[in-house]
């Protein structure tokens, strides 16, 4: 079931940690929480044209994008850490957005980015 | 020289075809193109955390989310298929971008890819 | 099921044309078809909370913010007279919209608005 | 006069919190007070069109899918359950946007949307 | 009367072609061709503490940084000639907006402006 | 160099309070920083189609168009005001941009403005 390949995938890509911000959702509106844990990571995360890796690029592209996603970065850079992107590679994400969106998004995720790495290096 | 590093990445990356798409912003602006070549091409895709598929799969992503890039994204469809992302790979990247999103950026999107992608396959 | 759920929300929101619309969909990629039908329609349109005149006056507010969305506007302004918000209505999102986003979306969805509307009055 | 007309539908749609709400732009600069109760409130609130429950769903759409309006969304979920607006609707409208604007835009109104409810059902 | 001084201000910032636009709206919908001259070309473009270059200079920038504004560009390319601001200036708003917005957005404007620009200088 | 220059432009943009504001971007990541420093305000800031005030009103436009733009805001009304803005014209700016942004951009820019404009009246 979608629903419980979504929690796996969770706790495979974000960990305990990732299962516990997932949960937040939950008590804010389970039919939300509903949703992002079947349709987004079990349905979406669980497709077979891209792993993890990439997933993970390619949803932290998306959210540097938008914009207004700090919460969402934070989820995410850590996410990205677990499933095996350096941080150097995390920097050439960030950095690779500037000719796209412009220096105000990439340094807003710089910022987020650097203190999620700072933190998971301090473990 | 990051002008000559750009035209040349540009060529691995885009081939004649985005050659000459440059070459089309060349007669609308000499210094934007000069911009797009040197900062955008020679110095943001000369940089090594990333390899060529992972630089297009965010240039991508990046393009998806910003909305109204319909040009740009034919380009980097192209691209894409060039430094060896395929097809069902592009499709993957597109469809991992629906959580984040929502569909019609990635409806968009998806109709560009597939003429891109079906032109290719012509050949 | 929920797909079938959702070919039956498109038939009573969108009509034959609104079939039509997502059939072509179909033919770009499955799968995104697939959540199109069964997560967009199938899912979220069947739920409670709202009536379809509602939901269609928050779809059509969503899309006129995001802007490039000229293909979902024309697609959602047909279902929107086709559940009975009245031409008159459809005037009234799209000025209650000013405020919040401006002019530029706002008159770039009104000329779809009067395509849209000024078609079904021919009829 | 356009001016205290928006004053009333102010105090109609958003009470006392609204109004004092409103001055504290008037503190900012008299001018986008001005234009906000007459323009904003005034003109486009006082349209019969759509009724004061309509014009805050779409209000509250538009501010979801523009990001970066946790200030307003405070204020029009407030005025949301001030007309009439069920939480229970609230929730509706957060959920109708996913397939729109992905859930980043949505995970942020939600939490939002959240402690206005919770706090105006302690009272 | 803002009416009236908005229809003044349209002639003078953008000319028999301007008011041709306007027109366009009034077909449209009365009501948000009011608006538009009232409020925006009246109010706004009456107040005192910019002059009309520097007001073109601000509504370019707005409307590249949008995206999907490609007749509002075209009315303001023209409008920032016709107000005194040279080919040259307007390619130093667009490139100036490269490092907020990124090349996308800029590229579309640019092409426009090169339009705009050409048509007028082969007169 | 267009690094040295870059440096000797933040200098006369944004004063003492403008270069520490960029080495916290240096300590984030050095090439970001260099980025920056060298091809935003080296080679953008060095253009001579525009003077320095036309230059940040610009880039003011952009910010508040972008959104979610707080400390670049902060960083640039600041050195709007450095380049002789007057505090009237910085509001005449935000105002000038709610025709095509809104409210919801403009009133979380006044209030930014708002700060930096009393924290600078107030020395």
């Amino acid at each position: 079931m979608s629903f419980d390949k979504g929690m796996s995938n969770i706790k495979e890509i974000a960990g305990a940690d990732g299962i516990h911000a997932v949960e937040a959702i939950q008590e804010l509106h389970p039919d939300i929480h509903k949703y992002v844990v079947q349709f987004g990571f079990g349905e979406i995360y669980s497709r077979s044209e891209l792993n993890k890796k990439q997933q993970e690029m390619i949803t932290i592209s998306c959210l540097i994008t938008l914009g207004d996603t700090a919460n969402q970065l934070k989820f995410h850079f850590k996410a990205a850490l677990n499933v095996g992107i350096t941080p150097k590679e995390i920097f050439g994400i960030i950095i690779h957005c500037i000719p796209y969106v412009g220096f105000p998004r990439v340094l807003n995720a710089l910022q987020i980015a650097k203190e999620v790495i700072d933190e998971a290096e301090a473990l």
